[in-house]
Formats: structure tokens, sequence, C-alpha cells
């Protein structure tokens, strides 16, 4: 069975880009808001948005199962305020609630938090709960720069953030730390916010004792880990320098990969780095890079490609990058699966 | 030969930090503030800071001559304002010039600019022109977030860079792109800021036509590339969806990447996939990686021993490495070694 630990909603139906955009051009005039209840979205709307894309990609390529969250990009908590969030959060996670309904055998969703630049991370707990509870997620996005490239939050090791990690730890669920939308024009969203993001919270763990606080607390770095596993050398020396354990004994009870990177090379490396316990197979398709790859012919993020093309892994390697690793990692996910009947 | 492209003088005699911390402690108190020349070092004690630190180990590990600029992390831009920066720079400058010339075969300086946060970089040329007229700079090190990480300058490619650019064209000087300390508390200096300006930086040429208006402009990007190498199959996929050239015709004729990546495998990846023609050979000796490495017994930052043990490199890539592709993209350092008899 071939789990994809990331994958996002970015084919929803227009509707729900129009209805942003009306809610953010509410936010200067706040007669206009629209409820959410405007937003009408059918069953066979969404059935059709993700049949002829993701589902019909997951068939072509082999997997199986998509771990499920709004899109990264559009979650963009640096609009508006708490309420804005808020409700733009309750909208995107039902979505992808409805979409795990219609398929339960392909998708299960995974949460955005209704973050803001500023507000208390606790206030994200109600919805955290309710996708737990009443939507069945097995994982939430948490955001760590939720002004979009300004940086203007703690670091993943503060304490403001303590409220989500002790829900979290309750769920057992883990979180992907995944930023959207970059409004800072240093940074292009994909190619550079992203990626930054993935190497900052990797180092806010790294300084920090944050997973002596939380033994159980899992965190899952996108994008392959940002520029991680390619600079693992400099990242143990700098654990050594800070007087800190050995990364596998520091992080990695802790800190996961996901396998978002679109070449042969850097899964290689990735694989070659990175102790096979702490990878987990994801493509993030689709995203940020939809095309095919003239070297190749083939899609630069059918990531199941290189990891099958690397001479390295074992079959046992592959089950646990797979499957084995997502069951541990993801608890709540793994007793779905066993309700399902595919243990 | 070997030239190491990447070193900063970060073992300089410790009146220069006095001296820096009198400066800086002044500027809410203008009347103490130190005038430079109460800064006394003799060439005695610059001569016993360099013999017993960088070329002894240069001396060990086999390399000739290190292209030397001021201690990165120490450049703080985002300090005080223009004029602090700009006596700052002065004097650091000053002192890498003095080894140069007290080590005139092993060290060639390299200038850090008087950069300050929301002050036009056209301000900088006048002791960008100092340090290659009288000093016999070779390149600058050019730092993309004088604001220390919250990033409020302009994108590489906006045209309020362009004055620094037209000199480095005229002089045929490269630019690193460095930053230096982070007072963002997201970001660790050395683990995180100083990656994500790497990555950063490449994106911004990347989404750009800087290399349209300056065909022969040339930056290195050091630490390696930051993410970019690792994730290089991601950029060519980005650069295609953006309707880019292919990056080898985009931006290959005008960046390149250092080889500071502290272990086998990110060395390994970066030669195989980065054209060897846009690799340089640095180690950033002594800087943020400072300890052995428990795995291999050898120093982390030993990077010559990575491509010695590289098993794909031929002797003539490891030619351009150390030595050929150095005196290509800094055709000042080429004619300096010409006049010394190293041709």
């Amino acid at each position: 069975m071939i789990i994809d630990c990331h994958g996002h909603y970015t084919t929803a139906p227009p509707a729900l880009e129009d209805w942003r955009r009306r809610q953010v051009a509410a936010i200067k005039d706040r007669a206009q808001m629209p409820r959410a209840a405007e937003l009408q979205i059918s069953d066979d709307e969404l059935r059709e948005s993700i049949e002829s894309n993701q589902l019909s990609l997951m068939r072509q390529r082999g997997s199986d199962l998509t771990i499920f969250s709004p899109r990264a990009s559009f979650m963009a908590h640096h609009i508006g305020d708490f309420e804005i969030s808020s409700t733009w959060a309750a909208i995107c996670n039902e979505l992808c609630f409805r979409v795990s309904q219609l398929f339960p055998q392909h998708f299960v969703p995974a949460a955005m938090l209704p973050q803001s630049p500023g507000v208390d991370p606790a206030t994200c707990i109600p919805e955290l709960v309710r996708c737990v509870e009443e939507f069945g997620n097995v994982a939430i996005n948490l955001n760590p720069d939720p002004s979009g490239g300004h940086w203007t939050s703690p670091p993943l090791s503060d304490r403001a953030w303590y409220p989500i990690y002790e829900k979290m730890v309750e769920y057992e669920i883990p979180a992907m730390i995944h930023v959207s939308t970059s409004c800072n024009a240093c940074f292009h969203t994909t190619g550079a916010h992203y990626l930054n993001a993935d190497t900052t919270a990797f180092m806010q763990c790294l300084t920090s004792d944050l997973f002596k606080d939380f033994p159980t607390l899992k965190f899952v770095i996108p994008h392959g880990g940002g520029a991680v596993p390619y600079h693992w050398g400099r990242f143990r020396g700098l654990a050594q320098e800070l007087k800190k354990p050995l990364l596998k004994d520091h992080l990695l009870h802790n800190v996961y990969f996901d396998t978002c990177v679109y070449h042969q090379p850097g899964i290689d490396l990735l694989a070659k780095v990175i102790p096979v316990e702490n990878i987990l197979f994801a493509s993030e398709m689709i995203g940020a890079v939809r095309g095919i790859d003239p070297e190749t012919g083939q899609y630069f993020d059918d990531t199941k490609r290189y990891i099958e093309a690397n001479t390295q892994l074992s079959a046992e390697d592959r089950y646990k990058i797979y499957e084995g690793n997502a069951r541990r990692v993801y608890p709540r996910l793994d007793r779905l699966l066993n309700e399902q009947g595919r243990s």
C-alpha cells in the first residue's frame, strides 16, 4: 500500500476561490461579508474535481491513499484577522472532510488551522478539535509563519505554541510544518519561502529542547526537509557546537521528512543521509511543479519513480517509506485503515 | 593550485571586537563614539592571528590561497545607520587588505560593503571603489538582507541594486551573496538564515531577467547554494512553469556555487547536479562548523577531502573546481596570480 502523506486540495471548484475573493474584499467593508452558507459546492462537483485530477494521477502512478489538506498557498493566514481565518479554515477543512467521505479509500483529511499573525495559537484549538472529533482528521498543518514571510511569530520552541502541542499529543496527531503564500517580495512562495521554512523549522527544533518537553510530539518537515538533508553534515556539526546530543537522538524520534524532492539525485541523497525510518512518501501532487521533466519525460512530482529507481533501498525500506512509517507517525490513520480492513 | 573562494577573517585580534562594542554602545550616546584611529592592531598581531589559525589549517589541508573577506556574521548591517556601517566596513576591509599584504601568496581580499537597511545601495560605491582601486580586492560580499532577517530590502533583481552591479561589471568583480547575523529570533544565523538567503537569492535570479540586463554579472551563491542543488528538479520545474529558459541558459552563465557543504553525500550531489564549470572550491574555514565529525574523524569543514573522495570527478574537473573556474570568475585574481608568476 502506498500512502502519500502530502497532498493539498489545489483543484477545488472555482466557487471556493470566488467566495474567498468576496471574503477578502469584505475586510474593508464588513457589510459585504459573505456568509459561509453562501458557498455551495455539490458532491458531484467535488467528485469531478478529484476524479479528473488527484485521483486520476494516483491511479496512473500507483499510489493508494493521500493525506489531504486544504491548499497550502491559499491558507494565507496573513489576510484579515482571526475571524477571517477561522471562517476560511472551517470551510476549507469541511471540503477536505467531504472529499474523504466521497473517497474513503483514497483520501484522509488533515486540517489547516485558523492561525492569524499576533493571535495566540491556542485560539486554533476549537477548529483542531472539531477536525479530529467530527471530521476524522489524522494530522494538522502548522504554519510557523502566519505573517506570510515576515516571520513575526516566535520560534516553534516557544511556549506560545505549547497548547497546540498538548492537543496534538493528546490526539496522537502529527503536524506538517507548512507555510503558506509569501507576501514578502523577497521570497517566491514555492521556490524560496517553502524551502526556507522547512530549514528554519528544523533548526528551531535543533537549537531547543522542545522534544524533551514533548517526547511524543511529531513534526513532518515537508519538501524533503528543505535544505536539511543536503547540509546534514552542517547540522550535525552545529548540534555538536551547541552541545546537543547526536541528531538521531536529539531530533529523529520526533522529526520526519517527506519525499517531495523532484529529481533522482535529491531522493538518492535523502535516502542515503536520513534513516529510512524518518522518511515518509509524498509527492505534493497536484502542487507547485506540475510539468514534465524534459530530461526524463516524466512528471517532476512523480516521486514514486525516484524511490523505485533508487538502487540502495531494499524492499523492506520501501515498505517503510510507502506505508510502515506513515502508520506509525499517524496512529489515527493506522486505526482507520485497520477498521477498513487494510492492515 | 587550490583556491578557497570563501574565507572570512573570523580570528581577528580581540581589539577589533572591543572597538566594535564601543562603537555600538555609542549609537545611543554619540559623544562616546570611538574614532577609527583608536583601533590599534600591529602587523605582528595580524600575522599571529592568521598563522596560528587559517594559514595553519590551509597548510595542513593543502590549500594555497583564500579569497578573504571580513567576518560575515560581524558585518551586522542592521546595526546603526550608514555612517556606523561605513566606518565599520572601512576598518574591516583595511584589516583584510593588511592580511593580504602580509601574506600575498595566501590571501587576496574581498570587500564587505557599508550597507544599511533602507539606505540606497549606491552609497556603498565609494567603499567598493576604494577596496578595488587601493586595496586590490577581487570581489565583494553583497548582503541581500541588510536588516538581518527581516528581509525589508527589495529582491536582488530590483533596480535599486543596479548601481552596484554596474560597478561590478566595470571592475570585473563577482559578488558572493552573503547575509550576516540574524536578529530575527526565528532564524538561527548559520543554520537557517545563511542557507535561506542562498536559496532566496537564487530564486530571485530565477524569477527575474537580471542577467539579460547584466550579461557579465557574476554571483557566487555560498554554502553549496543553500537548498538549490538538492532541489534542482524543483527549480528546473519552476523555471519551466514560469516560461523561463533552461536553468543552464537562464542562470548558469552568471551563477556559481561554492563547496561549503560539510559531508560527502552533499558534495557528491553538488558535483552530480551542477555543471562542474559552476562549482568553486571553498570551505568557509574557520567558520560556523569548527568541530571534528565523529563519523569520519576529520574536520567537518575540510571540504577538500570530500572533493578528493568523490568518485565521479576527473582530474580535469578537480582542476576546474580548485583553480580554473576561480580564475575565470575572478579575473582580477587571475591577473594578480599571473603577475605573481602563478599562471
